[in-house]
Formats: C-alpha cells, sequence, structure tokens
C-alpha cells in the first residue's frame, strides 16, 4: 500500500451511502484521492451493501464514532435529517475536520448548522453537487456521477480559506467543476432549474393519475412521456424535505408557472393563433439555444454568468 | 423489378414529407410494400430533399396531379392544412384511393373533411401514429420511427371495412400495432398523455425564460432538465394547430393540471409534510408502474383497455 501521505484525504466519513455519498466516495476511491472511507448510517443493511459494494472501507452507525479523527465529513442525508446529523457530530471534530454536505437548498442546511451549533464553524462549507439521476440508493452509485457536473459552494464569511478549498479539491478529483454563490442566490437558482421542474412532474403524472381513462392514457403514452416524467419517480421524502426547506422560492416558482399557464389556457381558449405560435416559438427558440448550449460548451449571452461570492 | 402485383400498395401519394410522412414512406419502402411513392407538398426544396434522401420516388407540388391513380393517399400535413389539402383532392379520386391521415387531433380532421367534401366518404379512414420526436422535416425521418408504436384509427360510421383493413394492413407492415377508438375518444387521451404535457413544457420553458437569471437557470441545469425539456423543442405550427384543433379537450386537461398544481403550491405554503410526502409517493409509485407495464409489456390494471368502435 502506498503510504498515506500520497492521499489527499487521510480519512473521509460519508455520512448517508446512497446516490450521491456512495458516488463520491467510488469516484474519490478511484481517484486514489483518500486512504479510508467510513460509512455512517441509520440502517445495517445499507452500510454492510455499501462495503460489499466497495464503496466505504468500514462503518459505524454511530456519528460521533465514525467523524472522530476525521479530515473530511461529506453529509449526504435528506435536507430533514440534517440538522440531527450536526447535533451529532462532536464539537472538537469541528475544530480538525472539513464538513460539509451535499443538500439541495442551501439556506436551511445553514440554519440547521446554526440552530445545532450554535454558530458557524470556520471549517463547515455547505455544498450541492448539480448531478444525480432518478434513482436512489447506494447500488445505483457510480464513479463517475460527477464528471463535467457542476457543484455549487456556497461559503459562509466566517469560513476559512483552506476549509473551502480542500471542499472544491475534492470535487474537482470526481471531474465536477466547482462555482461559488450565495446561499440564497443557490436556492432560487434551482427553485427554478430542479425544483419547479420536478413539481411539474409529479404534478403531471398525479392530474394523469386521477383520470377516469388513467390506465389508457398511460398506455397510449409515447417515449417523449417517459422522458418528460422520469423525474417524478425520485425519492418522495427527499423532495418532500426539499419543498419544506427551499419553500419560499419554490412557491415563488410555481406562482409564476401557474400564471403562465393560466395565461396559455386563455390564449388557447380565445383560439389565438399568433400568441400561440409566438408563445411556441419562444419556448422552442429559448431551448433550443440551451441544448448547444450544454452541447457545445457555448455560453447563452455572456462569458460571466456566476454570481461571484462577495 | 418484381411485377407490381407483389406489391400491396401500387400508388402511394405522401402529402407532407415531414418526420412522419417521410419515415412512414422509408418504412413501406423498407418492406417492399409499395411499388411508386409520390411525395406531395407546397415546397419544392422539401419535395427534392425527400428526392435525395430516397424517401420518395418522385413529386408534384399540385395536388390533384399528384393523387390521380393513387391507391392509398396519407396526408401528413399540420391539422390546420388538413382542409385545404382535402378541398385540392379530387372527387373522383375518392372513388378509388383510400385517404388517411396522422393528425394528432381527429374530430378537427373530421370536421374539416366534412366541411371540404360535404359529407364523409366511405374511403376515407382518420388515423392517428403515437410516434415522433421533438423533431421535424423529411431530413429527420428514419424507415424504424414506426416500429412497436402504436396507431390509432378512429375509423367512421360511413367507412368500407376494406378501407379500414388497408391503412390497418400499411401501418401494420412498418411495425406498428393498430387500435380503434372513437375520434372523441381519441382527442381526450391524447389531450392527457400529449397534448398536457407538451404545454407544460413549453410553459415551463417559457417562465424560466422569462426570468432575471435566464441565463444562470439554463447554465445551472442538470441533465434530467434536457429530458424534461425535450418536448418543448417541438414544432411551433404544428402544436399551434393542435392546441386550435383540440382546445376544449386540452383547456379541461389544463384546468385540472392547474387546479392540482395550486393545490400542491397550497400544500408547500402550508408545510405539511404527511401531504407532501404522500403527493410524490402517489406519483412515483404511479410513474413507476407505468415505466414497468412499458418495460414489461405487462397491463397496468386490465387486459382489456382499448375502447372498440362500436
Amino acid at each position: 500500500m502506498a503510504p498515506s501521505t500520497t492521499y489527499r484525504i487521510d480519512k473521509l466519513v460519508i455520512i448517508g451511502t446512497g446516490l450521491i455519498g456512495g458516488s463520491l466516495a467510488l469516484g474519490l476511491r478511484a481517484a486514489g484521492y483518500c486512504r479510508t472511507v467510513i460509512g455512517c448510517g441509520r440502517q445495517m443493511e445499507t452500510l454492510e451493501q455499501a462495503v460489499a459494494l466497495n464503496v466505504i472501507d468500514t462503518y459505524s452507525t454511530d456519528i460521533a464514532q465514525a467523524c472522530t479523527g476525521a479530515d473530511m465529513i461529506v453529509i449526504c442525508v435528506p435536507l430533514g435529517a440534517m440538522e440531527g446529523v450536526f447535533r451529532a457530530i462532536p464539537r472538537q471534530v469541528l475544530e480538525r475536520a472539513v464538513v460539509t454536505d451535499v443538500g439541495s437548498a442551501k439556506q436551511s442546511v445553514i440554519d440547521a448548522a446554526e440552530a445545532a451549533w450554535g454558530g458557524l464553524p470556520p471549517r463547515f462549507v455547505p455544498g450541492h453537487p448539480i448531478a444525480g439521476t432518478e434513482k436512489s440508493g447506494v447500488a445505483a452509485a457510480f464513479s463517475t456521477l460527477f464528471e463535467q457536473r457542476r457543484v455549487i459552494l456556497t461559503p459562509l464569511a466566517q469560513n476559512d480559506t483552506e476549509a473551502v478549498g480542500a471542499v472544491r479539491r475534492m470535487w474537482q478529483a470526481v471531474g465536477a467543476t466547482v462555482h461559488l454563490m450565495t446561499p440564497t442566490h443557490h436556492d432560487d437558482v434551482l427553485a427554478g432549474t430542479s425544483h419547479l421542474p420536478h413539481m411539474l412532474a409529479f404534478g403531471l403524472v398525479n392530474t394523469l393519475a386521477h383520470l377516469d381513462e388513467t390506465r389508457e392514457i398511460f398506455e397510449y403514452a409515447a417515449g417523449g412521456f417517459r422522458d418528460f416524467t422520469r423525474i417524478a419517480s425520485s425519492d418522495p421524502v427527499m423532495w418532500r424535505d426539499i419543498c419544506l426547506a427551499n419553500r419560499v422560492a419554490i412557491n415563488r416558482m410555481m406562482s409564476r408557472y401557474v400564471n403562465d399557464m393560466l395565461e396559455l389556457a386563455e390564449v388557447i381558449q380565445r383560439a389565438d393563433d399568433d400568441k400561440l405560435l409566438e408563445i411556441f416559438t419562444h419556448a422552442k427558440t429559448t431551448r433550443d439555444r440551451f441544448i448547444r448550449f450544454l452541447d457545445e460548451g457555448e455560453h447563452m449571452n455572456s462569458s460571466e454568468t456566476t454570481q461571484r461570492y462577495p
């Protein structure tokens, strides 16, 4: 075995070894970035499965025990479980270890940390990888999940630079690009890009499920429907927590969206052909430009779009 | 060349050689099902492109001329152009040729036929293949588009059985399964399966496009967003026409959907965690069952779901 000094992280603790935590562990191990990975969670079976899948080396169901001597602790639990996890991490661990999380809403995580610790420790760096699939659980984890994906960090005023750098380098090691923004801005952006689309997909499936002709509706659904509803297969507990954690921004987005849909319904009702064409053309143009941007790495309008933390 | 008697269709006319018409022509040619394919349309360039791509043998921009002596005429134009095409097909052609269409709303096509012809000819069989991609145009056509896809025919009381059989066999020859239902029922089912999802996708892209942070929103959109918005890249003219043609059913579906979204927004607003979990779990369960059904050919509830024409 190579000497431990070749590893960037000596002891990595992953709290919550699901799709995200598991994939990060696999990616870091594949990159030879850490010496030992300790898994931590409430369910022994999951942890044993994670060991069997070579995602972690060993595990503990006790957070304090798992975190002792850790260099890096990554919290990958649903947002609703964050505060409990923070409370279970011993104070002295926070002196040494860098702590980060992967929560899809950031202000709520920061509030939970403050509530748990009575303040924000300099080595706690909130983060969020923009990656995932509709699947969940450690069996769905894979080492390349974060390649060419974005990770947003929302550093705190009190953060020490070295801790931010350690989290940044960890994500870069699994192929992600790291961007910094404020927690509030993160929450607004994600409400639009991710949370609203999920609400639409859950809503659509439920609307159809309540129709008399449900069976037929689903039988005649074409291929596009599979794509369109994929995100409705996402983990309900995770999405409950996201809705609770980011509900102000989500509700603001939903209001705008519902108003746009009501306007569209009204345009259809009055059979305004010109306006319909304008609405659909605008959507197609915007979406096609977005796809070109994704495919070619071309920026949509400007080259500087990330709001840097002041 | 084999004698023409081995072909099931001697002279096939495709009016509108776009994705659907072009793919049908390619599929039928690949199956050796027709001797000659005549393309018909308003744009010479498209028709010449169709010849160059071996989609059609020859073409005419004159509908009457193209249709003379035809055995089968398939109308693949946007819904708004249907009536004009019907008017251009000479009466005597209707005596011999079987005429069908691929319109995504059926009652409006039937109304247009009745308006154009002053009645419904026995050899006109309305149809709709549930297939397509977000792309359009003959360059996007491919011969296997209809394999294992459903085609809905909505035969008329006055149809002769042989004409319905000819259309059915034509679609089966390109690998589709053919189902019969009433025009109204078709329009209701499609409003849910296809038209509503398209409205949602167009609406979502437009909502996001109107935000201040549009560029960023799109930059941080993850992979799921690409899938989720794919159908917003569909042809705006086609969708304008579908909205106009099926606006009663679409509006009914949109009302239900908007009400469901308003209820969801309200549940998020009051932070009702149990209800959120229930809503998301219901959607996930329904969608997962639907995907299993698609993947395994398993029926969702019962074995007989197609409403047969009486």
